[in-house]
């Protein structure tokens, strides 16, 4: 497997959806993920359903997916509590998450970086203790909703903490969907001449539209998994209506033209958005899934140099 | 100017809207398009009405539009006919069109490639007579709804073809979007190789995300003009429903991040995008659209690593 799509749309991608689906779709949502070939699928979170209401049904949800072999379940952890529900559930690997911009931080959790990063430790430690893997996600690298520019040593300082607390691999994310190519580039090149690059992966958003763009800039200095999300469920919360994450069925659709191995059937993939956009009664933003759903017609004559 | 971009939005998005936006809004659209700093817009379409209902109205809107200094306003001819409209309404440059796939060409014009060689080669030698400039849109190159793969030897014959009769741009086209980065950079590496990069642009479609990752690799083969639409107007005649054109927002958005300049002022370009959005009753596919008319809101806490 040339790429490793890691599968974030039953956590990332539902928690940002208005409506709350029920834990039996939800359930199935994940079962035909698994089916289409994903081999990462990050299936909920355990933040407090006060906070997060939509993913309230962890628990449940994870006691009724159907365990295939050789995929990798996952789900969001934030602390202790988070961690001794993921160690109920059965989970091998979770994941945990803070900013690399300060207000960020601040704003989401009620935390300032370095009083998470001790809170994590903690965690960390524990859940390595207990032969889990665990995920870290640093978000808001590419640019901050409050602060605007986000220093890249503060992206380098965070990961550097991560690594060193027993995280195997980081998920660096453009939480507003504001990055571009070059920053792309620059960003992982500096974190891949620090770390290894397969302790690195990539998390876009596809705000506006460079999502894909930023995939190929992030191939171009080595890395090789991408987080995304069924026909691009969720949103952006910073601008409620705006798209979020890149839709897995795009990011699939572009990596096989380009030469590289995914383990995803793009066939039973379509069939997985068709299922949740039914589910939700809403179109997906997925510019695949909507092309993958349009009847043929005959086009007008003319057409002309469409 | 480092980046050329050819706004088609009036023309190639508008033909393949199911609405006829009246001529007063064609008209204030592109007088906006021009006001936001775009330099070449594709004002219309001199096909026969009959073909294409939505651009009957082509001689009041050229009529209409505040002429800029600066500003190259052009039209689709696809024969003589056309071309005499297009002197009439005062045209300093057109652009012809025929497609690399002889099936969608027969099927689009109902004509073959060979006998749409010869019917432009005298439209082109009219215009350049008359001192126009003579755009050439080579459709289908990445591959055809009719015939999937098309053959790179037809595209740089069409290409060579159109460069002897005199025209001076050959727009290259991925009318279905199907095309991914590899593709991109096989095709114009081949082109740019035969013929000057300078005579040549990209257009392509966001059917299925990839618009931006294959303007990305058209930038690193040289090429320097991209064709888009405002709002990302428009769509696929092929698949009704998905998305077509690359929105000028985004593509705009990109290139300012990526450093190259494009003369275009993105508040101003918004604002044009939002009042066809407005016209239409619509939403538009644009995400930088989107992304701007997004009312802010308090996301959230805990949204954890969205």
């Amino acid at each position: 497997m040339d790429v490793r799509i890691y599968e974030v749309g039953p956590r990332d991608g539902l928690q940002n959806e208005a409506q709350i689906v029920p834990t039996e779709a939800k359930i199935e949502l994940i079962n035909r993920l698994a089916d289409a070939g994903l081999a990462w699928i990050e299936a909920s979170s355990f933040v407090n359903p006060k906070w997060i209401p939509q993913l309230a049904d962890a628990d449940a949800v994870l006691a009724g997916i159907r365990r295939q072999a050789g995929v990798t379940y996952s789900a969001l952890v934030p602390n202790q509590r988070g961690l001794e529900r993921a160690m109920a559930a059965g989970l091998r690997e979770i994941a945990v998450f803070l900013s690399a911009s300060e207000t960020h931080n601040q704003k989401n959790i009620n935390k300032s970086i370095a009083q998470t990063l001790v809170l994590l430790a903690d965690v960390v430690k524990q859940a390595v203790a207990a032969k889990m893997r665990v995920r870290g996600y640093v978000s808001t690298v590419f640019g901050c909703p409050y602060e605007g520019e986000v220093s890249l040593a503060s992206t380098l300082k965070v990961t550097e903490a991560l690594l060193a607390m027993g995280v195997y691999e980081i998920s660096i994310g453009d939480t507003i969907g504001v990055a571009t190519p070059k920053q792309v580039h620059e960003v992982f090149a500096a974190l891949v001449k620090e770390f290894s690059r397969e302790r690195l992966a990539a998390h876009f958003h596809d705000t506006r539209g460079t999502g894909l763009a930023n995939v190929v800039a992030a191939l171009e200095e080595g890395i090789r998994t991408f987080d995304s999300s069924i026909g691009g469920l969720g949103g952006c919360p910073y601008a409620p209506g705006a798209s979020g994450n890149i839709a897995t069925e795009e990011l699939v659709y572009m990596l096989n033209g380009m030469g590289y191995r995914t383990g995803v059937d793009q066939q039973k993939l379509a069939e997985a958005g068709r299922y949740i956009q039914q589910v939700l009664g809403r179109e997906l933003p997925s510019k695949v899934l909507k092309a993958s759903c349009a009847a043929g017609a005959a086009p007008q004559k003319g057409a002309g140099a469409s």
